[in-house]
């Protein structure tokens, strides 16, 4: 989940700051966003897709100010 | 980042009971991690790599708990 570029991001702001601070002039911007790894079964990769697609938009992602993206690995078993 | 696999993550719990009082019962586990976007300027490839390593040590991760990778992509201009 990243926010969207339109929203403020103080957290990336200070991860700015923080670089400049440490002498890294070079970085022009950085925004912080959240990652979450899921393990889950599913009868098939469409299905995964759909069920995590689903979680995304009711539970893990606030659509008001969030963009999401995931990625499918398959696990053995 | 990502919390290290040994280290406790309540926010990953709430992300999982979350999804199964939601129904998505297929959810076995959660783990809850930071991403952090950087827009920066390096000569080359394998400078912007060696800087990003340093970044990613000294300020962006907390090697005690976390781990990190990071991916390089290129900007025009």
């Amino acid at each position: 989940m990243t926010l969207k570029p339109v929203v403020n991001d103080p957290q990336g702001l200070a991860v700015t700051q923080g670089l400049h601070a440490l002498g890294y002039a070079e970085v022009m911007e950085s925004r912080v966003g959240k990652q979450v790894q899921l393990r889950l079964s599913a009868a098939d990769r469409g299905q995964a897709e759909a069920r995590v697609d689903e979680m995304c938009q009711r539970l893990l992602c606030n659509g008001v100010i969030e963009d999401y993206r995931f990625r499918l690995d398959e696990e053995d078993g």
